[in-house]
């Protein structure tokens, strides 16, 4: 049997382990990998950076547009992203698997490879896991992360007259489940066969690239907050403002580039769907759109005259909070579009 | 409404997270606690210890016996027992929850007591987590210990000649276990309410207490190798045994006391399946019961010869393995019980 028609079912754990191991390099950072009760990773700076996240089938990802390895590539990145917002750099992560008994062992196999593929070139090792039968695939990763002498960089940090400036992609990965959810990408399989103007769209969706030498160089070029936008600019510079106590104003106009960007992402859609105007949806794309996993980061105003960070650019300014309180404004105003998703409620 | 009538899908969730966090106490390790995009734990060894493990509905836990509250102690207990096997001491854990929309608010507000209530007189804290829906309740737990400067204790370290040691109770977790099964524990809701002579065995399945400064203390004594009973006596000395290149050859007169300490289970099994032997039933626990989280430890002769460490009692010697390779023996043959079970195709 191939392993397209071997199934979970089919193997033990420890036979379904030894087929995931060989699949996971390790790192100079690792003292004991997989096979033991628990790894030993090496954390330099005498502080270690953690942070948890999990997919669940359906609601995160569906298996007809995401194969195992897309899957992996993306538990991998939005976690790493996590690491990265915080001013570390990451070394390693464990992975606990939830997996229906009929699944086939290429998806599990797929996933280990997607998972290696973000974390390597991050610098980062899959140094262990768990694995259990369940009715619906969970994909639960733990990733660390070292801070190499820096202080953390925390959402708290942000002061009045900051330059508010963001590193990656805005919009895209909405823009990609948008067209996968109309069909307009249908019938390519996902990422790997879909061509023509819709492909890097969703590629953006389904293998998330985050900016993650951004987080340390931010760090290390004194930014005052930083996050990860996973849930929408809007909602995530909100949550900014809110820890911080300020008032994020992000500029209209340093955004247009990342609209226009997603106009044939619109385009394409229009086709299936006459009702859309286009440049309001790559609008709402970018200022309410989830997953893209950029850095969203705020420096006080010398740094910024000194230039920002490779991959940073300026979306805005930090004010005072007035009457309403700390909150985020578009030119001044409140935002006419929605401030984002809530996944948990999805 | 109280907690008892809310359900999670009544609650966005950053309204559920705001009932969580306040159940969660901060320890001293904690540079950045939840909230923030990771947290910040101290290192001071300069390596950190890493082990995930999951638990899902119907498969290690049922809601019809286990509470909130047990099924957190359980997550962090099985998982802290994996730092412990290290020879290292906890610091923090992260928990991925997955949650069906309509399990009761206090399920959730449970197990995070649950999690604390085991975690904290281990000297850990739970600085993070994440929240999703799912179809059936999904706890991946991850959990960070510190060596202290000491080396990790493998399981590959035994040498022939080694004393096999073990901390903690042997079957009890088993006997539990069957005793719910069996409907002689029925009627009882749990441990909290269990009474007579089967409340002691419940309660180790539904709330295991490992040995956890067992494995600090072993290896500081110098254990040459340990790893923690999760699946059975016999399965798990079979580990150690290949993964050292020995043969464990376990005593079985060192065991008869723990094989009494399971009678009174074994007779009220009887009660309600006749075809038991209670002598071989209770045996059978011992040597294959699972999750009891005890240590299992190998010294060199000379460091028992001036006493184990508290906790530890003699059960068997390390052998050179013969033509059969490494193996597990019961007083010198090999064992004519089942070896434990496989979680995975369960």
């Amino acid at each position: 049997m191939t392993d397209s028609t071997v199934r979970v079912r089919d193997l033990d754990e420890s036979e379904l382990l030894a087929r995931i191991f060989p699949l996971l390099p390790t790192g100079d950072a690792v003292d004991v990998g997989p096979g033991d009760d628990a790894a030993v990773v090496r954390a330099p700076d005498g502080r270690v950076v953690v942070s948890t996240d999990v997919l669940v089938e359906d609601r995160h990802f569906r298996r007809s547009w995401s194969t195992g390895f897309d899957v992996g590539r993306r538990a991998a990145a939005q976690n790493l992203a996590d690491i990265a917002a915080m001013g570390a750099r990451p070394t390693s992560l464990v992975v606990s698997l939830v997996v229906p008994g009929d699944l086939p062992v290429d998806w599990v196999t797929g996933l280990a490879r997607g998972l290696a593929d973000a974390a390597t070139p991050a610098g980062a090792t899959v140094v262990g896991g768990d694995l259990s039968g369940g009715d619906e695939i969970v994909v639960a990763v733990t990733v660390h992360g070292d801070l190499d002498g820096r202080a953390p960089v925390l959402r708290s940090g942000a002061q009045p007259g900051d330059v508010v400036a963001h590193a990656g992609v805005l919009g895209r990965s909405a823009a990609g489940l948008a067209l996968l959810a109309s069909g307009a990408a249908s019938g390519q399989h996902g990422a790997p066969g879909a061509r023509g103007p819709v492909a890097p769209f969703v590629a953006a969706y389904l293998r998330p690239e985050p900016p993650l030498p951004g987080g340390p160089a931010a760090a290390a070029a004194g930014a005052s907050a930083m996050l990860d936008v996973s849930d929408g600019l809007l909602r995530d510079a909100g949550r900014l403002a809110r820890a911080s106590g300020v008032t994020v104003d992000l500029t209209g106009g340093r955004l247009s580039g990342d609209v226009s960007a997603l106009l044939p992402a619109a385009v394409e859609l229009a086709v299936v769907s006459e009702d859309v105007d286009g440049w309001q949806q790559a609008r709402r794309w970018v200022l309410s759109g989830g997953e893209d996993h950029g850095l969203l980061a705020t420096f006080p105003a010398e740094v910024a005259d000194h230039g920002l960070p490779a991959g940073f650019r300026e979306i805005g300014e930090v004010r005072t909070p007035v009457d309403d309180g700390p909150q985020v404004l578009l030119d001044g105003e409140e935002p006419d579009v929605p401030q984002g998703w809530d996944h948990f409620r999805s």
